[in-house]
């Protein structure tokens, strides 16, 4: 049983690489450009977890792991085209460096190669691992085009919100796991005990990254604190927000959402202690991260070699809080 | 053996359905939208073409049919996004119709669907078409990239722009017919000459279209006359005559690209004709055509067999001049 790191590791090595041809470099080099700015790699890093949770790793869980990890850099490219993001891990984005038809198509042929890689599985696990990696592709569009419907629109309610998050960000977490499980030849309840432990541990996830958007500490949190509140994001603690306020507190919740006072993060935030939406977060991510658990304890295989995904678990959820 | 029009009323009756999940229609109708438009599903019916030329049509071929088709599309919505074209087919286009952001989400989730049918096929042929349909998508997106790269520079030699349209439209046609070959069981001999067969004839029918842009009769041609010379596209036609004119009518040329005389196509027109630009592309045409026969010629089937190939050669090649 490899840490969450030795697999890190293990998985760069064969990861870095240069995954295009030399020619058309116009097109491959903005392709090649995103994966070289690195990223912890946890997606691809849970598809060896999943398989080594049943077994030794099979050469055919690197294909899926990179598989999933050019998936994942396609939708980032395509993602920050659509956000108009102009930087990304520090560095300018595929569209800002090299123009918006550019990223387009070097988004696409990232796809194109992440079907490639998954062309080299074993025939007896091709088909079920394309169907589970074209269902969650479909999914992560779908999540995306759900975010952008959900900034037009006044309100959004918590159930819409969480099936959103779970289609953007957390199916491709749960199936990065139960691609591994499938090559670890696990059967079909310790794949979907997996798979749940992925989504919910994805969507935990997803709770604390809007919680400590308001409520981080500005030293450690990556991002600029406050940056959903100047956006009029929809996070969890704003929906929580707008469902639980008193009338005043909705109507000077609103107020701050149509100005843009400079004191707007500080305002809103103190709305947020006031309507005990952080107690509530908390609460909330415990919830999910206690399902998550859950299915991982109810998936049967002796608890030593769950280890990792316990670390795994540990490692995106900080429990201080 | 079916002729093009019956073949292609057999795949329409497949292909006239919803292709994607009522839910999230703010993402799956835009992709239904261009499906809807129509067009003469040339592709699609070259995979059951290929079939037919060695047995009877398998459905695996409808499932690589259709899925060459949603890939078809998918290109479509994104070079469409690429080229800011606002209509297609004498309707918006998709990102005309629903922004760009959903049409880009539209056409990549469009892609998976094309994954997904791909994934229908038995799997004794399974990693085979999977292979030869990356590298066609991936030769695609290559060839869009060139194209957008031909713009920006002064000039372009014969042999790029060849290499160019072989990839952006050429291969597609190819691989659709050696795709039914495959399903129809034919060896690689066949397969091969069968690919040739397609290559070529789709380089010969980007010859006429480019040739029917300046010389061809405004009543029959579907496009503006003269379209490309306005926008100093550089086609066939451009490329050759920038090769072979004299020094003064070299300095015409660039004049004519540089201002936007009212007589720009006119004068275009007559400097082509001054180089025999006419003669030459007929005479080219002729040649990829002759190539592309003769590999169906050396397709080792009986005649007969070949005969809905032989029409459909006819059909997009007209043989009038």
């Amino acid at each position: 049983m490899q840490s969450f790191t030795e697999l890190s590791s293990l998985f760069e090595t064969t990861f870095n690489t240069r995954h295009f041809p030399t020619h058309t470099a116009t097109l491959y080099d903005p392709a090649q450009y995103i994966l070289q700015l690195g990223g912890k790699r946890v997606r691809p890093v849970c598809v060896l977890m999943g398989n080594e949770l049943f077994g030794n790793i099979i050469p055919d869980a690197y294909h899926a792991a990179t598989a999933i990890e050019l998936f994942h850099n396609f939708s980032l490219i395509h993602d920050d085209i659509m956000d108009k993001a102009p930087m990304r891990r520090g560095m300018e984005t595929v569209h800002q460096k090299y123009g918006e038809s550019t990223a387009l198509l070097a988004g696409d042929v990232m796809f194109v190669r992440a079907y490639e890689y998954l062309n080299k599985i074993q025939v007896n696990n091709l088909q079920k691992v394309l169907h589970l990696f074209n269902e969650t592709a479909a999914a992560v569009c779908e999540g995306q085009q759900l975010d952008m419907d959900f900034e037009k629109r006044a309100s959004v309610k918590l159930d819409e919100y969480v099936a959103m998050i779970t289609l953007k960000t957390s199916v491709l977490l749960a199936a990065s796991l139960q691609l591994g499980a499938i090559l670890g030849g696990a059967g079909e309840g310790n794949q979907h005990h997996l798979y749940e432990f992925g989504k919910n541990l994805g969507i935990a996830f997803q709770v604390q990254d809007d919680y400590l958007d308001a409520f981080g500490d500005p030293d450690k949190f990556g991002k600029q604190v406050g940056g959903d509140i100047l956006s009029n994001k929809k996070t969890f603690l704003l929906i929580h927000a707008m469902e639980t306020a008193s009338a005043e507190q909705l109507l000077a919740l609103q107020q701050l959402m149509k100005e843009n006072a400079p004191d707007k993060v500080q305002q809103v935030t103190q709305i947020f202690k006031d309507c005990k939406v952080d107690y509530w977060a908390k609460e909330l991510k415990k919830k999910y991260l206690q399902t998550a658990l859950q299915h991982l304890e109810d998936t049967a295989v002796i608890s030593v070699r769950k280890q990792p995904l316990m670390e795994l678990a540990a490692y995106l959820i900080q429990r201080e809080y």
